[in-house]
């Protein structure tokens, strides 16, 4: 095992090319951000370190009674996220006093989640156990997999490896994150080991829909654990990546593999993905056939051999390049530079100069492929665009499929973009990233683990995968579908269960980390349904008395000047009900404002069938 | 052409077997609703008659002219919803002075219409027109269709036509409604013509997920036009249904058809739709492959053929049948009692009793295949159902797939579903309801209509119909993509948009129509993002000086006890920009609110990156 590790701590290896907004004003606010929530981790911590000095002192005198007995320990594996989600992958593997962590992505939020920006992972079992972290090891350079990084290596400040894009695609965060100068990066290669603590970490080149992907073989005094990372079977892939090394899947299976944790995104889908070439095939027909037309290909940024192939016909067909998006244009300047991008000079060119070229000798490579609002496709769609507008003629390739959830923001798109003339092709121009079942089963039948989980994938996926290891002949004890906090032990032996860490889930909002949570939720939501209303009254502080009020002031309910009725006999309501209430109540505010909420909720309910949040606001003068 | 309608005016022909929850609190309050909105449209109604008036004797006097000349005037087509959507089906036909609408459904809200219930069609141009409105023809009985009635038939009393099953539901709602009495229900039959001022109107049978679908043929003075409904090609639908009239539309194709108007939601998808009795089949393998388990099998309540199919595979396999959520039990109760469900006495049991039987031997039938959060199924699969809970071995099948934007909420209930231990079933248990590209080829090839327009269909797919219908031959002139409020008028000589009547999306919100509007909607999209933050303070009358406060509370904002540090220099900012403010603008509440809003929502900005909603409240005594 050859070791072959570029250390480039506090140095810059890439540099983006476009600065990122609101750096400043966000550098600004982050320290104090990140005062309170230090605070508030503190005292957490201080109560739980007792506690796990306790514990860790009794297991080490039971790993030296095992290691003197020329026992192995069992190895601990915490998936910490990503069971029973797609997102937010990061898993924790411990041995004895030595952790280290298998990616650290975010999850994006899901419907309820009114105003939240992204769900990170809750990494107070790490911060426990700061000091036994020997390294983040990164699979891949997707969103949900890295996206955390900048907040958690604020907590827990550990080197990271991962191969060169990886390493190059969480640069970008953390200049953005400002914390660069504080981070040990390690660029790695496939088939490199890096020794941490009593692991090896194996990087085995693997296939995905975003180059330098990697498998890992963590070899442990327990045995062997492969986790698949995100991965699809492709034997001819685009120039410059290579086939998924099945040998060395091969050959460690024939070694002995204790466990195998393994991609459920697909596990539903019958037979093969697609090879990523064939979307280039797509594109050169495609391409060829648009002469004299203008041509929009929109896919996720991240997608380098995507680009790659647009570029690729592009050039094929004498068309020069404009590049928009801002991820899009960060991802495409890391990748140029750091040689995942390939073109002859002078193919891309500055956005500002498309109007320089026929429509015929133009491709526009964007994002908003999935139809999120802010992205450049989107705005072209709807003519809010500073540089681009869409005009008949014009043909939009579309090189993605929405991600579930997404399907009705992309359809908008589509609509639009039809409305304007063009003409907008989603068929044979993408392909998964992930391994359906003959690609699952292929893993499976080369590694020959002795034991399973399935990961990466809803409980459904999950489940999916664990039946199809399951056909393949292993024992339904050997398989173990986790939780998220399960903590999982396993050796020769076998696998188990043992316990459960707390976990929440942790809300980014703006600058705020942390300090949203189901009660602001609970309230958004409500907010949301059927808005607010405000009552407002005065009293004497001496006798209790009226001086002013109640008025009443909604948002979100009603549209009031049109429903002055209901307003006026509203306030007529609580007014009358007041009288009573105050009678009764003398100067108790809580029971006064609760009597004006009942009383008032009641009357709409009965009115209209809706419950608008009430706030009352009883002031003493 | 037979007549052979029934009349039922002011009677029920049918009883609903379960009395509807709210009837009575919402009756109530219905008469204050109907008051108010009365009022508002009779101030619009009175401006725009003259104006009416005014271009109906012009026209008038055109026609006449026309009609001299032994010419035929123009036929007017305007769809008041159902275009670039997939929902809200509401067309108008009008003749000189005669109007007959096709359908008269109800959209779903999208996402961004928060707290809203229903939308309806804004029915404006019929309330401007009601005596000219000859009757509403349904063809058939969806929610998209028929779901707008009771709220349309309270502004414009005019009679309904329809099949006996649409007509059976439609009774339904109006019992809801309580306008039973008041509406002239008239129950047609496939291949009967109804006379309708210069309208005849021709039902010809059709396939749909939903039984007794007609398309219609409509005779006009300017020639005839075929409207598909919704339709699919079944040439093996299940006992008891029919196979689309292919015949007649040929025959009508023969003798000259002026317009065709047809279906457009599959129009992207290549091939042909399977047959509905191809899912009986998966059903009987299912059934017969899980003796000794019991079976759910979830679908859209109105697919009548496909609970006709669940039962026919229970009875064959010696089951007794269970039927859970409430539009299940309505529709099961209506379709029975006019003889569209058939089964040997005692298949049905009564929920209560299921536990009186082995699991073996039963099938429950229920709502909730779309994930809808109340509905029997998913409240089964969250442990929440009164009388079902899931346990391992339990075999759901989901006779469905997810309409678009409901995907995550399938999804999670199928992931609940397989952690209660149940086995999941979602492949080849499901057809559409809708003509693929091959049957839309036949019905245009049939037809041979000289104009077409693409109804019932997002762009997108309006688009993709209007390519088709060229591919087959058909100028593109003479094809018309029409969007809602545009009106279209035709001969023999052409078609062509001539104007456009003003619509507005027209929400419901629990008893409330259209008293909430895109204002109401924008605040509860403000205080759904980042809460509300309300600032109290009291002034005296006087001397304009602060008597009390600035007080600050939020609402779905931050959690409060653990950002108090922010809470308290917010209300410092505030405490110290209010001096100025006073200062500037003594007694100028605008200025006084405006200045309050704008201090602190700079400061929240810069500190957290978040905007909630903020409610200056400045009261003087």
């Amino acid at each position: 095992m050859k070791q072959n590790i570029q250390e480039t701590q506090g140095k810059q290896n890439t540099q983006s090319n476009q600065a990122m907004l609101n750096n400043q004003a966000k550098q600004k606010k982050q320290a104090m951000q990140n005062k309170q929530a230090k605070k508030r981790k503190q005292d957490i911590q201080e109560k739980q370190d007792a506690q796990v000095k306790q514990v860790s002192s009794a297991k080490q005198l039971l790993h030296r009674k095992h290691s003197k007995h020329g026992k192995h320990g069992k190895l601990k594996i915490i998936p910490i996220g990503g069971m029973e989600q797609i997102g937010m992958n990061i898993t924790v593997f411990e041995y004895e006093d030595d952790i280290i962590v298998v990616d650290c992505g975010i999850a994006f939020p899901e419907n309820e989640m009114l105003g939240i920006d992204l769900v990170i992972p809750d990494i107070s079992y790490l911060k426990r156990n700061a000091l036994k972290i020997k390294g983040i090891f990164l699979t891949h350079g997707h969103e949900d997999h890295i996206g955390a990084l900048p907040f958690v290596l604020k907590e827990v400040n550990v080197p990271v490896y991962g191969t060169k894009l990886t390493i190059g695609l969480l640069e970008n965060k953390l200049r953005e994150h400002k914390i660069i100068d504080t981070v040990t990066r390690n660029v790695v290669s496939a088939s490199d080991t890096v020794k941490a603590g009593a692991f090896s970490v194996e990087f085995i080149g693997s296939n995905h829909s975003i180059v330098d992907a990697s498998a890992l073989a963590i070899h442990t005094p327990a045995g062997v654990v492969i986790h698949s990372g995100d991965f699809k079977v492709d034997y001819t892939p685009i120039h410059g990546s290579k086939p998924i090394d099945l040998q060395r899947f091969a050959q460690l299976g024939k070694e002995g593999v204790l466990l195998l944790m393994a991609d459920s995104t697909n596990a539903e889908r019958k037979g093969y993905t697609m090879s990523e070439s064939s979307v280039g095939k797509a594109f050169d027909t495609l391409f060829a056939e648009s002469s004299g037309r203008r041509i929009i290909v929109a896919t996720f940024s991240s997608n380098v051999d995507r680009v790659q192939q647009a570029i690729d016909a592009a050039v094929k067909n004498g068309r020069k390049v404009a590049i928009e998006g801002r991820s899009m244009i960060n991802v495409v300047a890391v990748a140029t530079e750091l040689g995942y991008l390939n073109m002859p000079e002078g193919t891309v060119i500055e956005s500002n100069h498309i109007n320089n070229y026929e429509d015929g000798k133009l491709v526009i490579i964007t994002t908003g492929s999935q139809g999120e609002p802010m992205a450049a496709l989107s705005r072209m769609a709807i003519n809010q665009h500073r540089r681009i507008q869409i005009k008949p003629g014009d043909r939009v390739i579309l090189s993605s499929t929405p991600i579930p959830g997404n399907e009705k923001t992309v359809s908008r798109v589509i609509n639009e973009l039809f409305k304007k003339g063009a003409d907008v092709i989603f068929e044979d121009t993408h392909v998964s990233g992930h391994a359906c079942q003959e690609e699952l089963k292929l893993l499976h039948s080369l590694v020959k683990a002795k034991f399973f989980i399935p990961v990466h994938g809803e409980y459904r996926h999950l489940k999916k995968h664990a039946e199809l290891a399951e056909e393949l002949g292993m024992p339904s004890d050997n398989i173990t579908i986790l939780a998220n906090g399960d903590v999982y032990e396993i050796d020769e032996n076998g696998g188990k269960i043992m316990s459960k860490i707390p976990l929440n889930l942790i809300f980014v909002d703006g600058l705020g980390v942390g300090d949203v949570g189901n009660i602001v939720l609970r309230d958004r939501h409500k907010l949301s349904q059927d808005g607010l209303m405000v009552v407002v009254v005065t009293l004497d502080k001496r006798t209790g008395k009226i001086i002013s009020g109640p008025d009443i002031l909604s948002r979100g309910f009603v549209y009031v000047r049109e429903s002055s009725d209901l307003m006026v006999e509203a306030k007529g309501v609580v007014s009358e009900a007041l009288i009573t209430i105050l009678a009764n109540n003398p100067k108790d505010w809580n029971k006064i404002k609760n009597g004006i909420k009942d009383v008032l909720n009641n009357y709409l309910w009965q009115q209209i069938k809706r419950s608008p949040m009430i706030l009352p606001i009883v002031t003493e003068i």
